[in-house]
Formats: structure tokens, sequence, C-alpha cells
């Protein structure tokens, strides 16, 4: 039962209830939000005022003049029933509840948000929230969110990773933060709060028919309907990465006041995630680590054939050592190594040194410079029919030593296993060296067991 | 039977062997790192030249004619019998032979590392390495390494933790780059390779004696002396941790040829480890950071009394859940709040909403700006007698809403009790925050899952 949403995604107009000139409020960020890039009508409603920011400003929804696909609501709460009133007799078909002060404060507040629930229902209006922060869409430059303007300039930039989330965090302080460090390429993001009736159901119905959204991340309290999520992804060929709040009993305890979520058994819910070939991340970092790397197309999903065997190409005996451990951790193999890769990385490598996975270069790129042996060591590896997955440790520049990442990374020409990279460096040449990784598609990790812990996911062996 | 190894890591004169004019190479590296801090005579040693970099050039060792109370050795293995009996003759008391081709490479190389053992032994001559890269020490910018000399410069940054390290790359690439980042202040770095004759149980009744040295933190694929260790680690009241290389038996396989390690059976040692109290890392970036936390003196050893109870301060409901579901999963308790603190954080607080423990104190902070109510916030949950480490969640400049981080941690006077705190924010002021707060003594960390479980490292509950 697929819904349109597309008066949320793309509406033609939006009125703006709650509106105000006061500059940093939530009801003035709305308004400037929606300057960045929505082409559509702007409707500001507040009976204060004529105009703001010289937009013309209207002091009921019903005066408004031309037709509203979508109202975005920051209004106090017990104002909100009246309001969606008025939507319902202005015929707008979708609302999103930015404000709070509904079922996540309290039984009175629930009963409040169960008003709002049989307004809409009775009156056809899809209700977004309460209690979120709306949705931005990273290509269009839409941000319908009440969040500091200032932070969203220059930051969106487009990609392949569609979040859906229960957290202001997720969709304002930790998005500009991974944003900012040209991390992650977004789609649509959608902070979905108390979800009283679009639900994340809704939301990955539309994203899974959505031509950018490649990746969808979600990080949810609760799931609203747990049988209809686990069809979704069985039979979606775009992966879905979760990341559970509420796992503990207390964290589930602390999830009720957060978003009126009652968690439920993470226990039985974590066996049904792994059938359903949904890969689970921890914590935020990992969920967008994971999203990062399934955006540059490594993994297939639901490809059976997939295994877990590992080559280390490093110039470090140690990093070798204590990736291997890591392998054993997180349930990979090391590969042995084809007798023809063991014969062609001898090859460039002194006699004295025999060749074993891990494969400790350095000799090799001694004898022959970094850039030719690594150059050999990574092609030999990547095309060993015992090798599932490749990781490299590499340096950012180091003196004499220096050389182009991406020329190393040349001589791979498609994407059938996932190569991911454990970078170190002084800072000022790290960081351009992984930015300059990343954009060409080329997963880079500043920690061992974060990158071992993703190659066993994208590997799906956990 | 404590040694005086006092001629390793303050010798009044340092021969180098196998010093050479050619840039770039291990042994002009040697030289040029000498001359960055290193204020004694300096004797390089090669029969092809009189002078290299403007300093005398002896043909060998015992044409020197000042005393020798360390030679640096980097000549091909197969020379350094030679090499050592003519330092026996001079009576040089210590060498770091930094050359390779000994155990690490097979039975011969073993044989050659012998027959240099009992030439050391009979000569009363200490041998550290080989396969290392030998000492340095940050307060006196003594640089007894091959690497290159440019990554040095200004890099060195004088502190409180000592390495002894099984790896090149800890003391070398990986140095860089932690360095760089201002995140750790060295005292000494030992790398002591296949510690034939000098193993970590010299190195660290030295350090334990070093009042430079707060913290000692080891990378190592063997125990020399595990019942030595452990005493050592019992006794001491400086913090030791522990990166074990060779865990799994793949890693084990290759430490064979990293460092002629025989990793034996971890999970033995791992029990051992937890009994002395030694805090025990899993890789690079864990040990450093938990090195890192203890040298800003939260953490007193053998503090019996300490339990394992969290306070979360956060201004964001997810943040909290996820950082509580972490808690459990590293053995810690989300802390009970005391009626007196909940007061206290209730009078900044709306009324619709309850005080609980994580505190999402959003709705304080919205009431009475971000400083105020964070201050207030932090003393409380700090001075709760049911509160053993407070976890903060904080956001690096955030338009209006930006303040100054070292304010706030200004309302905390002493330092009883851990504050970690997980820091984001947008790239350019993230990073100056993230060093300002580390330069005041204030951990901060860019991941949850890591925050929790150097937390629990510490409160010794794991």
């Amino acid at each position: 039962m697929k819904r349109d949403l597309k008066f949320f995604f793309d509406p033609r107009a939006i009125a703006v209830v709650g509106a105000t000139a006061h500059a940093d409020r939530g009801g003035n960020n709305l308004l400037r939000n929606l300057t960045l890039g929505y082409k559509g009508a702007i409707y500001p409603v507040n009976p204060k005022y004529d105009k703001i920011m010289d937009i013309k400003t209207y002091p009921t929804i019903s005066a408004i003049d031309g037709i509203v696909d979508l109202a975005l609501i920051f209004v106090p709460a017990e104002q909100t029933p009246g309001v969606l009133r008025e939507c319902v007799a202005k015929g707008v078909k979708g609302v999103i509840l930015e404000n709070s002060g509904f079922a996540e404060v309290g039984p009175e507040g629930k009963a409040l948000q169960d008003e709002c629930i049989t307004i809409a229902k009775n009156g056809k209006l899809r209700l977004w929230g309460p209690n979120c922060m709306g949705l931005i869409d990273a290509k269009n430059q839409y941000v319908f969110s009440f969040m500091t303007p200032s932070l969203w300039h220059g930051l969106l930039k487009s990609g392949g990773v569609s979040l859906i989330v229960q957290s202001g965090l997720l969709s304002a302080g930790f998005l500009f933060t991974i944003m900012s460090h040209n991390t992650l390429g977004l789609a649509k993001v959608c902070s979905i709060g108390n979800k009283c009736d679009i639900t994340e159901i809704d939301i990955l119905e539309f994203l899974l028919d959505d031509p950018d959204t490649k990746v969808i991340a979600l990080y949810l309290e609760s799931l609203s309907n747990g049988r209809r999520f686990f069809e979704l992804a069985k039979s979606s060929n775009k992966p879905f990465v979760l990341l559970k709040g509420g796992k503990s009993a207390a964290g589930a305890m602390a999830a009720v006041s957060h978003t009126a979520s009652l968690a439920g058994n993470y226990q039985i819910l974590h066996g049904a995630i792994k059938q359903a070939g949904v890969l689970e991340a921890n914590d935020f970092s990992e969920m967008m680590d994971i999203a990062r790397v399934l955006e540059k197309g490594f993994a297939q999903k639901n490809n059976a054939s997939r295994v877990g065997r590992v080559a280390i190409l490093t110039y470090s005996g140690a990093s070798g050592i204590v990736t291997t451990d890591y392998l054993e951790k997180f349930g990979l193999d090391l590969a042995a190594l084809s007798p023809a890769t063991i014969k062609r990385l001898e090859r460039l490598s002194p006699d004295w040194m025999p060749i074993k996975n891990p494969v400790d270069y350095w000799p090799a790129m001694e004898k022959n410079g970094p850039i030719a042996a690594l150059k050999e060591g990574l092609s030999a590896l990547y095309a060993d029919p015992n090798v599932d997955g490749v990781i490299i440790n590499l340096f950012a520049g180091m003196g004499a030593w220096s050389f182009d990442l991406l020329e190393l990374m040349g001589v791979i020409k498609d994407r059938k296993k996932p190569i991911l990279t454990w970078l170190i460096g002084l800072k000022d040449t790290l960081e351009p060296a992984r930015i300059r990784m990343e954009k060409a598609g080329w997963p880079v990790f500043n920690e061992i067991h974060r990158l071992v812990k993703i190659m066993s996911t994208i590997l799906q062996q956990r």
C-alpha cells in the first residue's frame, strides 16, 4: 500500500504557522531556511505581522489566497488542534509539526497528540511529527527545519544517503558535523519525532522509489510496524542501516521521555534485524560510516556468495598484526593467498622476505619505491580469487616517501570487492588526503577497529 | 635488581656507526636527528668520509679520541658482530641496534643475533634492539632514531606519557600522527624491536623512577618476563596501558616474522593483565586515548573505592539514550541521582520537564541560555555522591548558542572524578575547541563508544 507523499517532499506551496520576525527563534528560522532553496510560494502565518522578511504574512491559514500543499507548524502545543482544523478547511495535504509538548511530556501531552490525530484522520490530512525537525532535501536544497539557518549555508552536499531519524541531533548538530567534514553525501533527511501518523514505514516506501536514495540509514527508538519494516528490508535492493536507540533497559526508559517510544525487547529485534539483512550500527558515527561505505557501491545487498576472507597490505608489521587480531574478533578470516599471488608479490620483495598475509610490504617499498610496490601489491591482492576484501594501511605524505594516493587506487578498475583504507599522517597532509580519497569513492578510516568492524558488517559475516 | 640505563637515556657522547652523507638514508637521518636537540659529543663512524654534515668522521670506533657512552648502529646485519667487538674494546656502555636482518628473518638471522648477545654479555655491553627505532626523549628533544628528520621538527611536545613499543609504526608514522594532532604529551618513546637484551622490564624499571613519566603505555608482541611485568604493574603507582599484538592465532603467527616474538596464550595473559590492574587497549588509538586521559590526572591507580556510576549531561535525547546503551555494554551503571541533585537541576528546568539521568538539559538551556544551564548542570552532577564519573555532550560553536567551553569547565575545581566530553561541531570550530579543551586537561572524544569504553576502563569496571 504505497502512499504518495509528494506534498511533503515536493510541495507546490508552503505555509509557516508561527512565523516570527524575531531572529534566532524557530518560527523565524523555518522561514529563513525555506528561502535557501525552496522555489514554490511561501506563506508566513501570524496575526501580528503584515510582512516578515518582506514576505506577505497572513493572519490565518484560511486567509491565504493560493493553494497550500504543506504547512510547517511552530506554535505552542495547545494551539495545534485549532491550526489543524484550519488546515483541513483550507485543503492542506500535509502538516509537519515541529513543535513539542506532546506524548513525550506525559499523559496530558498524549491526549493533545491524540486529538490532533483524530482531526487529521477525519480531514484526510497527513501529520509528520510532532517533536521533530522536519525534512531536508540536499539535492533541491530544501530545509524544512527550524535549526539555525547560518549553519546550513554551503554545507548541504548532495549524495546517495537518506536518513530517517527520531532525533534532533541527527537532523542538526551531528548532521552539521558530518557535513562539514565532507564525509557523506546526503539525499533526504527525515526527522520524524513522535511519528504520530507518518512513520518510518511511510517514508521508507517513498525512499525506496526515490532515484536519489541509494542507502537508507535509520535511527529509531521504536519500530512502528516491525513486520512491515522487515518485509521492506528483505525485498529492498537498497541497503538499510539501523541504529536502534534504547537497547538497554535504562536506555529504553530514557526513550519514553524523548520521543514517547516504547523501545521493545531488543534481543528479539536483534535476531529479526540479522535475518532481514539489515546492517546494524551501535552509534551515530558507525551508522554514518557504514552508510558512507555502502554509498560508494562496494556491497551488493543479499549477495550470498560473499564471504569474509581478507587480505592486508601494510608497511608496518604491528598494524598488520593488530588488524589481524581484529579480523578474528569481528568474525573475518585472514585470506590464504593463492600461489600465483604470492609469486607476484615476491617479484618485488627482497629474497630474505617471505610473503605472507598480512603483507608487510615495507622491504618491497624500500627496494622499488613506495608507489611501484604498493600498486603491484594492491592489484595482486585484489585479483586473488581467495580474497573477498582488502585492507590497506597508508601514510599520507612522508617526506621523500610521499606519493599520490589516487595514483595507487587507479590500479583498481571495478568495485567488486571492498577496499578499506586505514590512513594516518601529519594533520596538514592527512585531512586533504582523506577528502581526496573519499571524493574519489575510496572509504578512509582513522581507526583500525572501526574499519575492520565495517568490513565485517558489509561482508555480512556478523 | 634495578639497572642504571643512564647511558642510553642521557649519554655523555654518542657514536653513529654507519653514518652516511647520502640524504634520506637511515645512516644520515640518525646523525641529522641527533643535531635536533642532543648537546653531547657526536662521532660519525664511516671509513669513507672525513666529515659528514661538517662533523668530524672516524674510520672506526676505536679511532674516536673521546669517551663514548652510546653507539647507534646502522650497518648491514652481518657486520654487526665486528662493530660490537670494537665497542667492547672502546668501553662503550650501550648500543642501539637500529638495523634489521636478525631473528625476525629466520634461523640464520637468529644465529647472528645470538652471536651479538654473546659478544655483548662477555664485554659488559648492553644491547637495545635490534630491528628497532631507538629512543626519543621529548623534553630533551633527543631523537635517537633513523626516521625522516623533517617530520620531527616542531612536533615533539613534552608531557607525561612514555611509550615502550615493539613497532616502528608506534615510534614513527603513528607517533607523528598523534603528535601533529596535539593529542598527547610525550616523555620517552622506547622502540625495543627484537629486545635481544634490553627488554620492557629494564625500561619499565627505569621509567618508574623517571620523574617525567606519569603513565606508561606499551605495545608488546610478547612479554619477556611475565611474572616480573605483573609484579611491577601491581606495585607501581604509575598506570600501565598495554596493547598486546598477536592475540589471535593468525596475529601471533604474524608476530614471529615481525619481531621474532612468541606471542603466547592470550587467554591466560588476559586474566593476569586484569588482576595486575593493567589497563588493556585493543588498538593504537585506544592505547593513546587511555594514556591521554590518565595523563590528565583523573584516575588514581588501585583505588578500590571507584565504582562505575555515571551521569550524562546532554542537549540531545538521542545522544543520552545511545550513551546509556553503551554504559550497559561496557559494564557501567547509569547513576541514580540524589534528591538534592534533582532539586538543583529542576530549578533551571521548565516545570513540564522531569529531571532524570541521562539529563537532557535542552529545555533548561533554552530557558536560561546554554552556558548558565550547563554550568549548573555540570557542577550539580559532579558534586553528587552517587556519581563516579560524568559524560558531557557538547557542540563547539552553534551560532547564537556559542559559548566558551573552558568557562563551563571552570566550575570544576578538582579532579576527583573523570569528566569525559563527546564534542561535535563544524570542522572549523571543532578542531580549535578540541585542542583548547585538551590543553586545559579536559579529554575530548569524537565517538561515543570510545568515550564510554575509556570511562569504563579508567573506572576499572571491566
